[in-house]
């Protein structure tokens, strides 16, 4: 289970991949997004052995990305969820999921999309927008190290 | 280097991570859009030994994500570029850089950001957001099969 630790890169990329896990760890956040909490739907959903999937969740607990909270019904059992900074990966798993319907026609009718419940309808493609939400053209963007930005404005 | 596969999964989010293959891709994807193009300079940028990059940019034009094309300065090599399928990938990237500055602090003065250059300044963290650019809270998000959707309109 141990994957290429990207630490010592001080990219926010390589940061991000880090603190998030292999691959399979966003599995098992989108399962969570999908309201899944207790171990045996996880293990369900996920298809893989119980000693795996206890070893992920343990890893993603460490990471600060799901927590350990007491059964919501008032068994003995424990629960899992997000934590604020698992739930605030959800920009990164629509962006991914949107990739996949758009390059992997991953578009059959028992796919999992996201929905607007104002309009009922899936939210759009998600692109890169300014502060007000007009779209920024990709041929606007460039890279930058932060050093080299002008000042930010005061504005917050 | 083989991963897991997920290619029998029906979640577009498992089929953006086989397509797009294991963590160490978005780093090369992510000096892609910084402007690398020679297999020298990705050597110097991201450290691996010469017959691991081969292999890895071998997977990623497998992958259809990148595309070796001849030597835009005429000399007999060639260069590595992303195709529009792996141009598409800027918002994961986006997401994931945005993710890893909010919460593993990786706000030095070397950490490449993008900018919009109609302002000079890095574009905002992105949220999910409507057609017209209005932000959708995350309370107003649910999940759903395709097949429970109400029909689309025909505005498209």
């Amino acid at each position: 289970m141990k994957h290429t630790s990207y630490a010592d890169m001080s990219c926010s990329i390589a940061q991000a991949l880090e603190a998030i896990g292999p691959w399979w760890a966003f599995l098992i956040i989108r399962d969570a997004f999908l309201g899944i909490r207790r171990f045996s739907d996880f293990e369900r959903s996920l298809g893989i052995a119980k000693t795996t999937l206890t070893s992920r969740l343990r890893l993603l607990v460490e990471a600060g990305v799901m927590e350990k909270v007491p059964d919501s019904a008032g068994s003995k059992y424990h629960e899992y969820q997000l934590t604020e900074k698992g739930a605030d990966l959800l920009p990164v798993l629509v962006a991914l999921s949107q990739w996949g319907e758009q390059w992997t026609g991953t578009t059959h009718d028992e796919a999992i999309v996201v929905v607007d419940t104002a309009t009922g309808t899936q939210i759009p493609r998600q692109i890169i927008r300014d502060e007000t939400g007009a779209p920024i053209p990709l041929d606007r963007l460039t890279y930058l190290p932060r050093s080299e930005l002008a000042e930010p404005s005061s504005s917050d």
